[in-house]
């Protein structure tokens, strides 16, 4: 039983001055976390018993699965991240030290490495897979922008499970395994959330979904079909087009087009040249940017920017991406800064990209690659031909779902999970491999799933909150009731404590505000603030042998006779799990 | 239920190379732990239950005890760790590190500071004390030899807890209290412990005890009292003397004492200048030391060696002890090496400690501050006078028990608790006051209390092996039964298995050897290596519908009715408990 006469607790009337979103500012008023540094957060008592039911119930929810837990150490030898080249990649985001005698050491983000090694170290037959091991360990990022309190922390509390098969089909197997074990894992955390395709990017993988919370403040935006579900963040967004018939198309032609270096000023004098109908959609912008150490053009629609990280995730390999500098267009001579056209392309050696939205067959307005002028009617597949396609333009509201082409929508969220199939980049880089069915040796394929524990605390709290206080779920909850004893007599302070002591005896955890020195007001206002479900005020009403049972979250209030009130909160606590 | 066939456990048949003391070894061969590097190991499932059954056993008692739990980030900004002077005294045992900002950071070896300041940031009041809070957390020290596995590591869980009261009397209360609540905790363990007396040291707190866990590969000594029953370590033991008579002794002697530099050599000479009775023990060694900056002389008896840790015990605020180098006699040419003696001490500025065996009234034979001569005769407080006592001469064993008198015996043990009255020193440092009754702010006085958790699992494990393996206590181990089918029908393994499952179904958690592949041989090997205390076998007397029943610890064995069976291994566990 959590007494609040003696309970390490201070609610706080104002939000904390950094706080930005509800989960922070409550959880900090509210008395669960406090602030160490930028990124770095304590637990208060509410704090870990909240933090503990999260983990407890991922817990349980892993073993229900087969997956076994183990655990790692967070400081770790830097020797497995370089064979994996890690180290060098992570670059700032690691806390990287050195021990007494100058051996170097980081603070783990993830344990890709440390796990490969463990069943490395352990196994070495197809009939000791397929395996699943996880633990629930502080992880330790140095984020650029630690922010939103415990969403995006520096030392956070993370579930990582890695799994271990011999075929591909078997990774497919532990992956939805594993994804069916995240369903039923946050829906019991009654989080609401979206499984969202994203992009496996340059890590070798094959397929990664994420879950993503919605919530206004959420960092993640991501897109949703509101008609086939269809969701997906903004990097695995794919466009959905069909080849346009060009056979009517009329053949290039050039124009004088002075002074249009831009977009706008281009389609303002198309249409006084040609008496309207063209809008940025109408042309081609080709825009030149540094893949690491070669340059490249993108070609999309004139009404769209490029985004550079959905165009990253679909150029594996490549670890830097920015646009030309003055330096740049230095070396290449020959283009002629905002008259830039794709037809000559093979002139200029620079590796053109399409967006998709640059369909075979499309027509655009585009630069002619002479100062000053631009062409039209410049066909695609007649004029100039693309590379390569890649994803590049901007994703927008109301573009296709490429499932069911309804218009989607555009979300923010909170990312809790990431599911991941990694395949064989880690046990090929470390060397784990086991002997198959004829005694040769494979090399195993790998998925990685994550959790992050703490920030899912934050998460559940940004999902049901009110404007007077967090509102916890059942499971999750720091005790599922909370009784107010208010007035400056015994009596209900003894009837409360009897209430308590009942509730705890059969499996109920309690809060008791056994406080005599604070108003019923101001018990009243951190019971709201704390966000236990069941409130029950023992008070004013005892005279009439009664006490009145609060439902936190719908505010529906009651009056229970005290001989009933076990029945009463057991039915209301049955209704709300 | 954990099953053997699909468990993520190898045992493995030899010791690993690099332990060194029996837990260290079983642990590897067991399949519960795994070294990453020096002094780090990771956790494998059957590890993982183990370290949580033992740490759940600590939350619970510190729980009922009282204590609320919290929890700190390991990641700690270095600000508070200088404000206490501990960013420097930790010296190279403290894993410092940067940020991408170059801000400091430490990794937690303990949290004094971090506790005194979450304090300070909720509770303002007189009205808010008595409070003991904890955590159970991974702690990082830089360990200069990281040794026997788990038992001394650079990461590894502890459980610290601090309490804060207004008043010493408070502070004696909650030490108590939580001596209490650590008898209880060991009890649980079923670890054998003795309190142990230790020395504040230069914390400025007022009293300390070790629990320490007997065992013979321990790295701690300490002193017992096979009578009485007092315990101290060695830096808290007290020499009990009582002053001489010293009014019947001449006059002091000089003597020609040629080639004499070494105890030994002057024993030798005396004895053929006098016709024997002198000893060691009848010489005074003038010791020469340097604390810190300050040249220091210490006195004991030629037959007993400084101990430096229970001098420097003695000796508060001196950082650095060690013993004159060339170098310091050259700043001192008034001293003759190897003849020096106390009668003159004024003249040399060195201040004399004086070991309490060197009590006034005792009669020595010394250097007389001229080569080749020693002087008989030299009594304390007639010859010469110390500037002041300390307990600074070795401990050993057959020493007079301090309380008693009884020779004390010297036993190794590992230190598995810590408590301690740290008084206001934190407080001080970081400004944690309260108002008190009338009013007045008061400086709040500390207690800082530690259990090592995974170091407890290993001290468990040094006090119950055996030559065949781990033998754990019933509340410690991976599993309460251990069941092992043997043989190549199916029966034995339907039965394991139908056993297993009403065992679970009654609250009795099981391991269940479900290979098929290994002999019945192997599977018993491995059962004895686990350590789970009820083993099971269903094999070959399943022909006359029974199985056998065994103790791990006992090695008794009985036959049992295959319907019996949940009956006599409930009996069997009782009697374990």
């Amino acid at each position: 039983m959590l007494r609040m006469s003696s309970l390490f607790l201070r609610t706080l009337r104002d939000d904390p001055a950094d706080a930005e979103v509800p989960s922070h500012k409550l959880l900090v008023r509210a008395g669960y976390i406090r602030r160490i540094a930028a990124g770095i957060y304590s637990w208060l008592p509410l704090g870990v018993i909240t933090l503990r039911n999260v983990e407890n119930i991922i817990r349980e929810e892993m073993d229900k699965a087969g997956f076994q837990e183990v655990h790692f150490p967070a400081l770790l030898p830097k020797e497995a991240y370089e064979a994996t080249n890690r180290w060098e990649e992570y670059g700032p985001s690691l806390f990287r030290l050195q021990d007494r005698k100058g051996g170097d050491y980081l603070l783990g983000p993830t344990h890709e490495e440390m796990f490969t090694l463990m069943v490395k170290g352990e196994y070495s037959s197809y009939k000791d897979l397929p395996l699943t091991i996880y633990q629930i360990q502080n992880k330790f990022r140095d984020e650029a922008r630690p922010r939103s309190g415990i969403i995006r922390g520096r030392e956070f509390v993370m579930k990582d499970s890695y799994s271990f098969d011999l075929t591909d089909e078997g990774l497919g197997i532990s992956y939805d395994k594993h994804r069916d074990a995240y369903i039923t894992t946050f829906d019991r955390l009654h989080l609401k959330y979206n499984i969202v395709k994203a992009v496996s990017g340059a890590m070798g993988g094959s397929k990664s979904e994420e879950f993503l919370a919605p919530c206004p403040t959420g960092e993640d935006t991501y897109v949703l079909c509101p008609k086939c579900g269809f969701a997906a963040n903004v990097e695995a967004m794919v466009t959905k087009v069909t080849p346009a018939d060009a056979s009517g198309v009329p053949a290039l032609e050039e124009l004088d087009t002075p002074n249009t270096p831009t977009i706008d000023s281009l389609v303002d004098v198309l249409n006084s040249k040609f008496g309207g109908g063209f809008t940025g959609a109408s042309t081609l912008k080709n825009v030149l940017l540094m893949a690491d150490k070669k340059a490249i053009s993108v070609l999309v629609p004139g009404d769209r920017e490029v985004d550079l990280k959905r165009l990253q995730a679909g150029l594996p390999g490549v670890e830097e991406l920015r646009v030309f500098e003055v330096a740049d267009f230095a070396k290449h001579p020959g283009l002629v800064k905002g008259y830039i056209g794709p037809q000559d392309a093979g002139k200029f050696g620079i590796t053109v990209y399409a967006d998709p939205r640059v369909a075979p067959g499309t027509s655009w307005v585009t630069g002619a690659n002479k100062k000053d002028r631009h062409a039209r009617n410049v066909v695609n597949g007649r004029d100039f031909t693309p590379d390569a396609y890649v994803e590049a333009a901007e994703i927008r509201e109301g573009d296709s779902c490429p499932e069911c082409s309804t218009a989607v929508v555009i979300d923010r969220a909170i990312e809790i999970g990431h599911i991941f199939q990694l395949g064989r980049k880690y046990a090929d880089a470390l060397g784990l491999t086991v002997l198959d069915q004829n005694g040769k040796s494979q090399v195993v394929t790998m998925g990685s799933y994550g959790i992050g524990v703490s920030r899912a605390v934050a998460a559940i709290a940004e999902q049901s909150y009110d404007e007077i206080g967090l509102v916890w779920p059942l499971e999750v909850a720091p005790a599922k009731v909370h009784i107010v004893a208010t007035g400056k007599e015994d009596l209900p302070f003894d009837t409360a404590l009897d209430i308590a002591t009942k509730l705890e005896a059969s499996g109920i955890t309690v809060m008791l505000d056994d406080r005599r020195d604070p108003s019923a007001g101001v018990k009243f206002k951190d019971a709201e603030l704390i966000g236990i479900p069941v409130i029950i005020v023992v008070g004013k009403s005892l005279a009439e042998g009664k006490i009145e049972l609060r439902n936190r979250k719908s505010g529906e209030k009651s009056e229970v006779a005290v001989g009933d009130a076990i029945s009463a909160v057991t039915t209301l606590i049955a209704s709300l799990s």
